[in-house]
């Protein structure tokens, strides 16, 4: 029996409610001996960290620094290496889509041609508002090829999406981009027969959108890659029979959230708001997915004191959460980004878990940090254990076997 | 999508060096408390573990002793449970064959038979040198069986390899090993079709070397087992992108780092003269294994000072090696050797990992040794995941997904 089985079969319903928040890319690596999270004024988190089961957890694999979906599909207690979300699939979700399930998902780039040849692959980088007009006028032009409907969204600068809606689509498609300029408009070729017909309506919106531009500049053609259908994902009811809502406010979490079948609430972007938000819904589920962007952009700007200053933020508005008193809280991150790197990298993360079923530590930890939960008595374990650890803390799993 | 077919997907090249150090059976158990490592004086050894994340690395799986051919595949990064070297493959290897790709290797047994009864399987153990004036005699008479070409190489005692090289052979057959005295000379039978032909040709070089011997005292037959392909294993160069330099002076490590691929550097045997090898080479590649051999085999020996004073020799030297500054440094293990047991054992490897990305450990590690790698930051964790935890600190790794 795989994990999954095995996690359909125990789960039961009950009321008690769970709360995962994640800190995008809270971990970091030192600074003068000290990481953001170290670094951090907060006294909440501390209290809170000397009270849970402490732990570091592995978004995949020693050594593996992952993109924001795999990682997110492990905290939702799916396996990263199983399903995989394409870049098209991924590009609409960030620009805040609502992809269906037979829809097909292509990432554009708006490039520019001379008698056939592409002589720069954006165009020159045009400015986000000049896409929108392109795409505002393409979107009139081309509705539909043979009996697809064709949907499109700008994206910042030259980047746009391609949805194809219709059945019997496939992506299994090779990507319509040279790669590099001086070379002729590349088509789509089908991978497989039952491609075909997508690498043909691919192809023929290229031509289209040549045709439709002709003449303009520096935009008159189009380059399409990462093909990519709606993937195949149980949903987190249909796998723990969980009441599950997101509360997000970056497009691209909101979708990684859809695609495993939450409710995506309306809420504000700040810390304050997604925790208002949380209250307003409190009693209609009984899992939410709080997700806080602002630790990952500072991360990724190399910012360590404004990493720092939201970590600050969090551990004040962090009672309030409290007073709700979930059954089981958990709060960590999706993979680490510290502020010395400025990108995603492979340590694990920081984790906490408080319920009313925890044991000590080895330790008092005086705070919560990379280095007090490497001694914390969860030790070392896998992203994908944080959903099922949560509800065993919820006595949402009965017992396997007699 | 397996963690291999993950490797190659994000595997990058760049000059960033790695250097893997194995202090072959390093791993002990306490004597007095202390185990060899915590006895031996090694100052930079204990200065440098306090600057590096620390862990203790399973080769296998708990319980697990392995041999030296799956030990040394899951520090190159390959699954020691899929990949195996058989018997034949490891004894040629540590005999110091170059063996080829079509090659079948088997290890042999010179034994005395009296009426086809054989009366010792190991013809009173004779000595190395009588064993190479048998093999020197036989290497002359025989040359072909049909038209595959038969070679011999003596090993220590009464141990010998044949190598049987030409197309169309297999390693699908029973030993042709009685296992007890006072039975028959028994021949090899083949396990499937397809391995009929070389049961035949093992069995017409067991009646010939019985021909050829026949009349002399102990050693008038032979036994052959342990029937082994070369094993297809992809490249380090394949899976990692990386330009791999072995530093061994032992056969057997030479032999196992060339079935992975990586080029085999000349080099004296002491450790003095490896890390000159090591200076020599090193613009000319971004991986490096060195390998020490004389931790294990004085573990083997039960001699614990001298395992002691081989640490204390590595421990002198390490400065040069530092001095070389690679983006990543690990110094580790294949598996233990502790004195008191004579032998190889389950117990999990010290190990440290320097670079430019080390987070902290829970405590100032005072020393390299195997207690304070059990509570360094990086926890426990399994061998084959060392590798991809280099390419990591090295840069080497693209991130997953987006």
């Amino acid at each position: 029996m795989d994990k999954e089985s095995l996690y359909r079969k125990i789960s039961l319903e009950n009321d008690n409610k769970m709360i995962m928040i994640i800190l995008d890319g809270l971990g970091g690596l030192p600074v003068n001996q000290k990481t953001e999270l170290e670094t951090a004024k907060k006294s909440n988190l501390n209290q809170l960290a000397s009270e849970s089961e402490l732990g570091l957890a592995l978004p995949i694999s020693m050594g593996i620094t992952p993109g924001s979906g795999p990682a997110h599909l492990a905290l939702f207690g799916y396996n990263p290496l199983r399903y995989s979300i394409g870049r098209g699939i991924l590009e609409a979700l960030g620009v805040g889509i609502k992809v269906e399930k037979d829809d097909i998902a292509i990432r554009g780039n708006f490039a520019t041609q001379e008698n056939g040849i592409i002589t720069d692959r954006r165009a020159g980088r045009i400015s986000s508002k000049k896409n929108r007009e392109i795409i505002a006028y393409l979107d009139e032009k081309i509705n539909w090829i043979e009996d697809v409907k064709i949907k499109l969204f700008s994206g910042e600068e030259h980047r746009f999406v391609l949805l194809l809606r219709g059945g019997g689509l496939s992506d299994d498609v090779t990507d319509a981009d040279p790669e590099v300029t001086d070379k002729p408009i590349l088509y789509s070729k089908a991978k497989s027969p039952q491609a075909e017909r997508t690498a043909k309506i691919l192809n023929k919106f290229i031509i289209r959108v040549t045709e439709e531009l002709s003449g303009q500049k520096p935009v008159n053609t189009c380059l399409l890659r990462g093909t990519a259908r709606y993937p195949s994902i149980p949903s987190m009811q249909e796998l723990f029979r969980l009441k599950t809502a997101a509360i997000a406010s970056y497009p691209m979490y909101r979708g990684l959230a859809q695609l495993v079948g939450m409710d995506i609430l309306d809420t504000g972007s700040t810390i304050r708001e997604e925790v208002k938000t949380l209250k307003k819904h409190y009693t209609e589920y009984n899992f939410f997915f709080i997700h806080i962007k602002k630790t990952d952009s500072y991360g990724e700007d190399g910012d360590f004191n404004n990493k720092v200053k939201t970590i600050e933020e969090f551990d004040k508005i962090l009672p309030e959460i409290l007073k709700l008193n979930p059954q089981t809280l958990v709060i960590t991150s999706d993979h680490s980004t510290p502020s010395t790197m400025k990108s995603h990298s492979w340590h694990p993360n920081p984790l906490l878990i408080k319920s009313p079923y925890n044991r000590l530590n080895p330790w008092k930890p005086e705070s919560f940090s990379e280095t007090e939960c490497a001694r914390g008595v969860l030790g070392r374990f896998y992203s994908i254990d944080i959903l099922p650890l949560m509800m065993a803390h919820a006595l949402k799993f009965k017992k396997y076997g007699a």
